[in-house]
């Protein structure tokens, strides 16, 4: 809005478009509750006090503050577009995000991140992105682009960029790699978020240093602690398969709270829309103890700061008029939600049509030399580096365990909990297979494959015998990507997700029915992981610690290098 | 320092330049003690821990804080050039100011800004500068020079400039004033500084609807929280002549007090000299009960931030090594200070060179048309408007009295607290006097003249008898500009100040034997008041309620226009 209109009807001169009338204010700035009225015009708050408006609502006494951020999250891990994202998540009180759009930059380029910004325009959520630091996210894997400092740089000028992605190669950043300096000082002066679980010591000084300004990954409060002494924002994150938060709440006092923020990270439909997003956590922090307005404030304001969003996240004139209301302080659960001064959402539904857009095109994206793909593991020695799965974190255990060997092979047995786990490159059809073992996984029979695994995203395959791997594998192919369950020959559910393999075109209560099924036909096969394809998917991203699978091999991740399967 | 370096350093590979060993490092971001020792390499921190490092300090226990920020000042009110006022409060453990060099701008236009910058240079001071909004303060007084927007513009690409000064033009603001609002859009997405006394309700929301993001001028508790919900940062100002502090200490709360920070505004030598400067404010809040770690907050990270400083205010690694070191923390004062990884001072003296500078030439800036001079009252009514001096603050009463008549003139009259006061314009040689009459100054007899008169910085003078105000006008024109203490035809005491009427070419410990033998000088005049040429000097700030005088007659400042000398 033009700054003399601003001004003249913050001074009242004129009607505002809208009056929300008799709200109790989250004054997330001096912590307080405010009992007022707030005069809107078009995407702008203009005053708090008695004003004139065209329309009023009356919020009867509710709470009404400043609409959620979420600081760090891959949409695409939502398995549906941005635009049906905000839909699931917008309702739930979030206006804006900080997306890293990596999962389909490590698949599409620059295509892909095209691809999400042009999904995210009309809609209801003011989606920002961090330039993606780590396509590939390191040379152990194959992944379908590569994206260097000269490629980011573009970025830069664009408003809806802030900064650089998490930085997830901190070996990189520690060792000097030059590749990862050179996008650091590309961005230099902008935000520059991070990735470093379990660095510490001086290493993790060398990290800070850098000018890397925050961590999501902390698992514990003293990881957490010490990098906050390093100066970094801590976002704490409440992933569908890393859940933070309760372990991270006692981090909270009042005098660091002003730098720990909010992220959901990687969340799916069905924990968007059972539990919520940003709503969840704030929620989850009040009931565990943390003050309602502390809580409220690392979901708004923490992240504006941080962020250098210096047009929202408070209630205050001149700033956007990204607005929650709801009842009780107690347990917050926005019933109206409004972006830019318009009413997106009631009663946790969208009030707004859908934006009325060409789909952008997306070329396919699964390209497997399946004449040269084979699961056979010749047996070779006495002991098996495994992966053990830690149910709820990302992190994995790096295990030693003998080999079950049949007709010379070593092969998966469900018996002693150790299935078979391969990563199939997808994007250049380069025959590149990676074969391992994991235990924790609890498959009785059959397999799982899918083609989302972070962040390479090839064809990731955990079973209890070849032949079912080879199935779901091939069908996830055959859907342009997706997630299978088969059982010998037999699919036994799928959900196709065919937008880079990793999203649906569809709206997410249909993706939501669609893995709720799947998800189901996997739980019947014997595994107790709450969500096993999200798990699966971890399974490859080599940058978090312990043992990880790519199509290259298995990845000793404290070591950073490729290690042989068999380890004695 | 180049980016891979900085990291080698902080990985320990090579040996640092400095480790500043065991202290307790005052961590303002957590809030915590932690005892450890700072590595630094030229002009950074680069890790805490222990490090190999080529030179060694001892801190023996004592505490490390970050260098403090003046978050807003005024140097010519120190009477000295930026190098010496530098030199009186580095010792005092001040690293960073950001200032409006506002007063000589109003003398000198941009070439006075400039010569502010040029004294900066190679000292031991980060002197930040915020572009002087109101030059003139108003269109109700005579100055030397103009600054529109146009002007302005071009400062905004200097890396020591950070955004707008204090907006003094309050009423142009809320007014939606063309010449205002061009400077606003010239900056917008910059910081903008605030400056509004007293302004409350609508015009205050118009006023920080406009983006305008601190306020200094807060005298009460109540008018800061109202600043504060609006979005507004509070700058707590302790000045030689307006001291808010310990009236605002009571707004610090632990939810609000990253939103608080500390200023000076203008502080004369012995102020700075005798009690210091941020680090008073910061020994006061403490001994006023404020918690010693969110009072070094408020001076160090909380300006760091809102200034968008980037590089300052914690002690973390990569961050600038801007450090203070000291043995008390419930009494902070600075025994070793250091600037970008350099000891500056030590035990309350410099331990570094003046810069070997050649001094940048400044015009002379005194042009009065003494022939058109004529401080006579013809008595026209039965009541004069006074201005009420408020001992201690900025702001002035408006009274009304019965004028004493002699030969048909209206006269000074000490007996009755009433005391002549003249505003000349010194600038362009125009012949206009402002005159009026003042209660609460307490002169029993002669005169104070001065070139420092906020914001024009025309000669101002108050006397008991027009005689004893000529004589000192006059000597304080013959300076080039200064402070005068005459009687009758005597000069009894007087300081010069040659660059630009406001500060002298000497050091500052010569400034001040000058100006305590002025000041003696007029308090043997009877003159109750601790600074009266400081408390003089904004007599004439007409954007500072309630009635001031300028060279163009009365301003009450409530109305915001010129109003007669007869009130009837």
């Amino acid at each position: 809005m033009e700054l003399g209109e601003l001004i003249r009807y913050a001074r009242g001169d004129e009607p505002a478009d809208l009056l929300i009338r008799d709200a109790r204010v989250v004054d997330v700035l001096s912590g307080e509750i405010v009992e007022t009225n707030v005069a809107v015009v078009r995407s702008r708050i203009v005053g708090l006090g008695d004003y004139e408006a065209r329309e009023t609502i009356d919020l009867e006494g509710a709470y009404l503050a400043p609409g959620l951020i979420d600081a760090h999250v891959h949409i695409e891990s939502s398995l549906v577009t941005p635009s049906e994202f905000a839909r699931a998540v917008v309702p739930r009180g979030t206006t804006t995000v900080v997306t890293d759009p990596h999962e389909i930059a490590n698949v599409l380029g620059l295509d892909g991140i095209r691809f999400m910004f042009e999904s995210a325009k009309d809609g209801p959520l003011s989606m920002f992105v961090m330039a993606s630091s780590c396509v590939p996210a390191t040379a152990m894997e194959t992944n379908g682009a590569m994206l260097r400092s000269y490629d980011l740089a573009s970025f830069k000028t664009d408003p809806w960029v802030l900064g650089l992605a998490e930085v997830m190669n901190f070996p990189g950043v520690v060792q000097g790699d030059g590749e990862v300096l050179d996008k650091l000082r590309e961005f230099e002066g902008l935000v520059l978020d991070g990735h470093c679980p379990g660095l510490t010591g001086k290493e993790l000084m060398a990290y800070a240093a850098a000018g890397i300004g925050s961590d999501h990954e902390c698992t514990t409060v003293e990881e957490a602690r010490e990098k906050l002494r390093l100066g970094m924002t801590i976002f704490i994150r409440e992933a569908t398969n890393a859940r933070n938060l309760k372990d991270l709440l006692p981090l909270v006092t009042p005098r660091n709270q002003h730098r720990i923020c909010f992220c959901t990270d990687d969340r799916q439909p069905a924990d968007l829309l059972d539990h919520g997003h940003i709503d969840y956590m704030i929620r989850t922090a009040i009931a565990e103890g943390i003050d309602p307005l502390t809580a409220l404030r690392m979901a708004t304001w923490n992240p504006a700061d941080y962020f250098r969003l210096h047009d929202r996240g408070a209630v205050t004139p001149g700033r956007r008029a990204d607005l929650i209301a709801f009842a009780d302080l107690e347990a917050p659960a926005p019933h109206l939600v409004w972006r830019g001064g318009r009413l997106v959402a009631r009663d946790g539904e969208m009030v707004v049509p859908r934006p009325d857009r060409r789909p952008y095109p997306l070329r396919s994206t699964i390209n497997v030399a399946w004449d040269r793909v084979d699961l056979a593991i010749p047996a070779a020695g006495a002991s098996l580096r495994v992966i053990g799965v830690v149910p709820d974190q990302l992190v994995t255990e790096s295990l030693v365990a003998e080999p079950t060997v049949v007709d010379g092979l070593a092969v998966a047995d469900p018996e002693r909990d150790l299935l078979k786990l391969a990563v199939i490159e997808r994007h250049r059809a380069s025959g590149a297979v990676g074969l391992g073992f994991v235990r924790g996984f609890g498959l009785e029979r059959g397999a799982l494959a899918s083609s989302v695994a972070h962040d390479h995203h090839n064809l990731v395959v955990v079973g209890a015998d070849d032949g079912s791997m080879l199935t779901a594998a091939r069908h996830a192919a055959s859907l342009g990507g997706g997630m299978v369950v088969a059982e010998g020959d037999e699919i036994l559910a799928a959900l196709a997700l065919p937008l880079a393999g990793l999203m649906s075109e569809r709206r997410v209560a249909g993706v939501r029915e669609d893995l709720d099924r799947t998800l189901a036909a996997a739980h019947r096969l014997g595994t107790p992981l709450h969500d096993p394809f999200m798990a699966m998917s971890f399974l490859g991203l080599e940058v978090i610690p312990s043992l990880k699978l790519t199509d290259q091999g298995l990845v000793d991740v404290d070591r950073f290098e490729i290690v042989p399967l068999w380890a004695g």
